[in-house]
């Protein structure tokens, strides 16, 4: 009965997600919100001056919480450009004061709109403001995502492929771990051409740390050159939000909350209608599990200062 | 034999136009072009960082311009945004010192590369730059089209659409003219419910022109909000490039040049694989023809000056 | 909260609606329809057999009235292919013998089921099985759509375009009445090239009795040439559910119930999400009127007859 | 420049890989050829007159093998479904008599055209059919593809994917061989949530085995329901030419000549503009080199008898 989704935070991505939507027709409605009523106003009006031109046809909502309560999908996208282009470190914590409280403010929104589907986290850093959204929008813990390291794992593919001129929808496996800089390319997940890559690479003399390096050193070329990223990181929050609506049961490497280390981070999941469906179980070598773990407590502890920070842990 | 879209200038409508060219799967090869080698490199990359995670593939080839001899579609997007941003007025002008000289520039280079295919010409002010785009192309001047009021029509049935809560896909009718101030909604050809716009305005007491206001209002409202205009823009060139790929002979109302008038200027036409294949005939009313004739005589005088300050025209 | 569309029969006709509806991604639930099991289950499992290599998922449903309660749009494909085989008049009424029972059968199923969507009618004699329909759901009926004309007018618009080869999304304009033999194009409503195209007729020697003749000789062309036709009607059908689903309010010709004459008959008309939201009044010409009325009366007559010899009307 | 798809056989499958193809907008011309010429120009007046309909434009073309001189891609769906109704052995064999005739006179067709692009043959038996299209159309091995297994893989994944609860597209691996009755799935190369799908079957007490007749029934329920398969196959080489035309280099399973066992059948490999790109070479167990290696004598004697009955070899 209509496919729904809200767009909190008109900015870079914000904006690139709803563009992808409007373009691709995936939505009958549309919510947009700011608090920048301005450049909310300014996009949405944007969309409708291309709405002739394109062939599927979508409603825009602006700056209304109370409509996001029968939506599929809420995907927050508030940031901090400021904050970001003083980031030389490639550090996505520089972010947090401003989205910390962003979150906490946003989330109660949310949760007093009624919202009962699937939360999307895009916002830095990814895995602890996803579970700062968990705290605040009250919804349960399989119906709140971030999008983590599905852009790492993406840019890891590229790098891949461009090295062995292949399509990138061609190499599988995941980064995993925090959307940043604890996260690593589980390189035991990777396959192409038919085979594990750690094979391939033997054969070719191809050295996995410099594809590493190329995965890694394409999003700073990004950032280098624009002052932000947005293209790949709105494709992979919108590809989630459409295998969210249409109930795929796709397996995608997304931040979800794993019991066992006790935090939101990035590991391959099933995502349908009602979130995240099933968690996988990787096999991965020793030294993987260890960054994975190295990963989760920086993250556990990240989130955890921060919420005493803000007063909600005693 | 594989379509193919070269984008020049990687600013905001640039870049959305590349994006939309790539999330839709419209290209199988897109070149994009910038003076500024790390913008242009940080959105190739982005896309590339997209791929996985988008269903169609497209092959990226940044600031070769040699590559777009075999193009089907070149696309100025050149602009300025700091003489924009400076814009009160919102005369498109402002931005002419900058990009007369960018259109000889990129023009002799497109020559130079045998392009030989459709030029699209979003740059402003749109009629101005087109026409010196097809002195500076070579090409002959029904494979030089401008944009033009394509994207002022679709604000125009942006704002009658939203006035008879219908669907902006369902109001017919043009804009004609210079896209800039001196543009006019043809009223006599803008059909909806069935009938002319007129009879209906006069059944329900629509002001026409507050309709014209709030079309043009729009677009000013994208400007005050975010300082630029891209989605709108970027999607009724991306629509004219698919209009030339697949040879559809659509009639649509674009900047081409009008032998009774001496210019380019924004007319309906029938364009396809070969550019302007067909030019309509309006019945536009008396004051209508003189309103064409008016845009007309502003734009040729403008060419024609900037022409000889740059020293093309003795 | 998920797209959801039902399709009733699994011929030539439906089994076309529902392909098209799974390789173009436009719903996230698909329950197909159809007494013959085997057939049923049969497109199922081809659209299951596709998925993987589809880009958008849908789930699909076999034969469970229950589940379409909460369906966005229903549409009745239900069809008999031994009738229209020996059809050599071009008489869709041909069909009403079987149709006829099916619209009574599968009507009240539809209204057991509680669905509240719209329902569109494609099963032939379309205004009338239209009619029937809409007394069998119980649906309002604004409700109950059939697809009427909107097949005759894009066969008018394929031979028009044809003629000036442009494309035929660049003719407006209309068929009207019955979706059978008494229908007929309102050729004041056709525009091409902006202008009335009985003004372009006459500056071009173009015969419009010749143009009718090439519309109406495509439909025979397509049945004689493989005895049903399918991908027109199926792709108007489509259009039609998209409209509702995105809640566009698109003028469209379709059988919709005008009071005026008392029945249901294709006019257009502005449609979304409730299904008739608006009724257009056409200028036509007298001569055109006329035709209307006969067109309208025939259907008339022939669904009372049709009601009575089923016993439904006292 | 453009492009361009042609389709040999409209037949049920050849009609779908036509419809596909116009409703996603696929191809900027399509060139339809049947010997049934009744039957080719009804497809064709079918689709045009579903044009206005469809947002993408297509030019059609019909029965003119000039034309394919210069497409992309032509895919063969020539088949004879009288000889296919009577096939209660589910032998692709039974077709042989009529298409190896029908494969020599299109190949050279073909040929005479002057067509230099890539060949997709999804006539059955596939393999020796794609074997003797190499021959007749003089093509490079590497440009003459048979769609293989790519539907019997998609129908492995159909199956696993069901009786795991989760996304088709999320289960990887191959079926190999013949595309008939000698074929098999390689469970080997299969992996479902992140991990061999043989670990996961152990821990779940999955028969692979029962999955594997399971994706067999599929294929039979959709014969025996309608007499024909035409969804699953037709989505299979459609995805095939797309990915062919954006030169995507995607790894995927179709019939292609493999030297080392000296025949075509299907195997995974890298696909684009130039056909198959590279070969990829799997770690079968030794059980599955064998069922290979029995396909492979199977198809190789089939066509070396096939061609000495049809005079071609000595």
């Amino acid at each position: 009965m209509t496919r729904k989704i809200g767009v909190i935070g008109m900015g870079h991505v914000g904006s690139t997600v709803a563009h992808y939507i409007v373009a691709g027709g995936f939505a009958d409605e549309l919510v947009l919100i700011d608090t920048n009523e301005d450049k909310v106003v300014a996009d949405a009006t944007d969309f409708e001056d291309a709405m002739s031109n394109l062939n599927a046809h979508t409603n825009i909502i602006v700056n209304d919480y109370t409509t996001i309560k029968d939506a599929d999908v809420v995907i927050s996208a508030v940031g901090n450009i400021k904050l970001q282009k003083d980031n030389k470190e490639h550090d996505r914590f520089i972010e947090l004061p401003f989205t910390g409280k962003a979150a906490k403010a946003v989330g109660e929104k949310v949760k007093a709109s009624g919202f009962n589907g699937v939360f999307i986290d895009i916002t830095n850093p990814c895995d602890v403001i996803t579970s700062m959204y968990q705290v605040f929008t009250g919804l349960p813990k399989e119906r709140v995502i971030g999008t983590g390291t599905l852009l790492d794992s993406s840019r890891m593919r590229r790098a891949v492929a461009k090295e062995l001129s292949i399509d990138p929808r061609s190499v599988s496996g995941y980064n995993l771990g925090e959307h940043g800089n604890s996260q690593f390319t589980a390189w035991s997940t990777v396959n192409v051409l038919g085979r594990p890559i750690t094979e391939i690479a033997k054969e070719r003399n191809i050295d996995l740390e410099k594809l590493d390096e190329m995965a890694r050193a394409g999003g700073y070329t990004v950032f280098h050159g624009k002052k932000y990223t947005n293209y790949g990181i709105a494709t992979a929050a919108v590809r989630l939000a459409n295998i969210i609506m249409s109930d795929a049961r796709t397996e995608i490497p997304v931040s979800n909350y794993r019991e066992e280390v006790g935090t939101y981070l990035s590991y391959p999941a099933i995502v349908g209608k009602k979130g995240i469906l099933e968690q996988v179980q990787l096999n991965l070598t020793e030294e993987e599990n260890e960054k994975l773990k190295t990963s989760a407590n920086y993250i556990k502890t990240r989130f955890e200062s921060t919420m005493k920070e803000m007063g909600e842990f005693d």
